[in-house]
């Protein structure tokens, strides 16, 4: 049962509890109309004590969609913080005022502690570097809708691998299921992180491999996940300007990509794809955007318990 | 007849229309789903001038749970002001385009101003020091649902009550019920004015003591109300150290207050309530926010004319 | 057919096109209960990288009148702008989200840019110095209603004459109707550009006059529309000081006008307008704002395709 529960970590629920928000979501998507009441007379509460507006918007417009209010703050400044309140008591409070809660907190944790104290469900949208638990279920479904399966898949995971939370938590999300193959591309800066591979690769017998060139690596993917790789990550510049341009994936890089490779990337995108693959058909990445409204809608159903 | 009528002091209204208030408030309480349309194509338009987000969710969703719509701005920066428009201006466009305004202004006054221009309901939901009659309402349906009655009443006062708008206000209002005696505990330097004294319970012949030890004053008590003292008040660093842990309630202290004593803070608290008291069943500040959105949907609904 | 258009030059429409928004926004004055749910569903999404709160207000409550719903932002700090993304790449996630989007930028061009990748309407809420589409239909509603008309009218223009974007677009816009007289009330520093009386009013064969003074020109006119002058336009602050109150509007102005002229301003007004001519019934200005939100109702029915 997720009715009253919280969302906090990506991991918190059982591969058979995704496939119920997965169902749900596809449901919603191929008849929003019959979904647009179920929230009637609900409210959610977005509280984000650091602005991310597409994040913000997603879950807003869900709620919307399935009937429901919104109501918070997009920003520390407007907020109670100011005035030196706990967030236990800002939770406590809101309780009383809206439904369900979507927390985004610079502190890693924060999320957690507010669904010690509230009295209606936490969802996690990012607290600090440390979880963002909606993405991961973004990318979930996006993989479920867009290649039919989350078994039997060679998965590119290109760019900053260190320190990557959305990269990391698809990993570990990936790991429960079966027969797949991740290959990390990646500079040397930007590694995968070493636990990642003990307790969730190996562990569960995942196969990987490890790539330093994009290109070469692109003719065997299912499906490329690109992510932002920033300059000041690398200790040595020249290192940098040797290796900016190869994680810039283009047209030319995609030519020898199978024909229904599917690209994702969590946005925002800086410059690491180059605009001229967005017609590209392989691209999905504002697809995904709108894949992460759906399994927000299908969350929400979910956890009020109105599915 | 409160239709139409603006709220810009707590006194405004006569006992018997606070009566009609708290009335609609628990039917709502008792039957909110028979009142979750009666503000349908109703807008609610929050002009915070400074942010209270406590405040302002507690307007936005008082009304949206009666079906109604909300627009409005967080923050001055958001807003006209800086294009240097008059406030008297600024309520008469708004006033084209919502229902009924809640207004909150860090000059003293403002509410007024702007209930003089507008051509709908005004709510002053703060201005300045001055008043915030809103949260008067909470306290006093707190107190009617709790302890059913606003007469017959020993109501202790803890903590700045020189500079402390709300505590201020609540004894205007008490002033006007019966039988009830007020214990005034605050240290010296944070005394009730005169004015008071004078003008509202000598007056109407209230009775009322002074203490300056909380848990001396406690065993009396059918009502604690605790507001925050600050350290910046005191002229002597050594008072404040003295005092500073005799105002802050905690189970100890709460030893030999009366079982079903009820404890009141408007919320946000800093210290002045341990956090151990949260889970005493007469701890009753986190409820009183919630009576704050049930008091907020009568007051709304009674302005508007729909009730 | 207006229905998936965007709108963001105020000439992108023919005047067939505008006849049937403004005769919508009359058939939703004179029965708004008719139109109260015909964009139940639907969300608009106001994008503001630059504060407007008249503005967005003036869209959001339009939306919420006819039974939709808002999300969006009212300040660049709020939006993504800040991790790096593109304007083309936000609207095109807000795209998945919402059904329609109103953008307020403060760079020139920005909402033909948003247009141009979003895959639903844009409605430009002002662009820079640029372009206001909406204020002009705005005051194009107002003339209809108040003067009946778009014909036959002597309409003196006041003020900043040079910068002032509202009045170029209104200049633009009558000169596409037949028999008007145009009047610019200005200081030299701030006279009607070159370009807009060669390419739109002697190519249209439209009369026009200058003044200097606004109480000469105030007898003939039956339209004054009234705009603010900045004391940072003059190179010669003595010409400011002499000319500073020959452009402020009040009673004793007002004496020789028409008894049935209209005055009209796109608000704020700062002090180019003297308080005790709010209360003369040819001040038309707040009336104006009202009618902005009627027309921005009407536009967007009509974007959406609903009516």
């Amino acid at each position: 049962m997720l009715k009253n529960r919280s969302l906090i970590d990506p991991m918190d629920f059982t591969t058979e509890e995704l496939e119920d928000i997965f169902k749900l979501a596809n449901l919603i998507i191929e008849n929003p109309k019959e979904y647009k009441h179920i929230c009637d007379g609900k409210i959610l509460a977005t509280l984000f004590y650091e602005p991310s507006t597409r994040t913000r918007l997603s879950f807003e417009t869900a709620m919307m969609r399935l009937g429901g209010n919104v109501v918070g703050f997009s920003e520390p400044n407007s907020s109670s913080v100011s005035k030196g309140e706990s967030l236990a008591d800002t939770v406590r409070v809101v309780s009383n005022y809206a439904d369900i809660i979507a927390l985004r907190h610079p502190l890693e944790g924060a999320a957690k502690v507010a669904s010690m104290y509230a009295t209606v469900p936490v969802i996690n949208a990012g607290d600090g570097g440390h979880q963002h638990p909606t993405q991961t279920l973004t990318d979930l479904l996006t993989i479920k809708c867009e290649k039919g399966s989350f078994n039997n898949l060679t998965i590119g995971l290109c760019g900053d691998l260190k320190f990557g939370r959305t990269v990391h938590s698809l990993i570990k999300a990936m790991s429960r299921y079966k027969n797949n193959k991740l290959v990390f591309i990646s500079p040397k800066e930007l590694k995968i992180p070493h636990y990642l591979i003990e307790d969730y690769l190996d562990k569960n017998n995942i196969e990987y491999r490890s790539e330093e060139d994009l290109e070469n690596a692109i003719p065997d993917l299912d499906i490329l996940y690109m992510t932002r790789i920033q300059k000041e990550r690398f200790d040595d510049i020249d290192e940098y300007n040797r290796l900016k341009d190869v994680y810039v994936l283009n047209n030319e890089k995609l030519k020898n990509a199978k024909k229904d490779m599917v690209i994702l990337h969590p946005l925002p995108r800086v410059n690491e794809i180059d605009p001229e693959v967005d017609s590209d058909n392989r691209a999905k990445y504002f697809k995904q955007a709108e894949y992460g409204m759906y399994v927000r809608m299908a969350l929400m159903a979910k956890l009020l318990g109105v599915m």
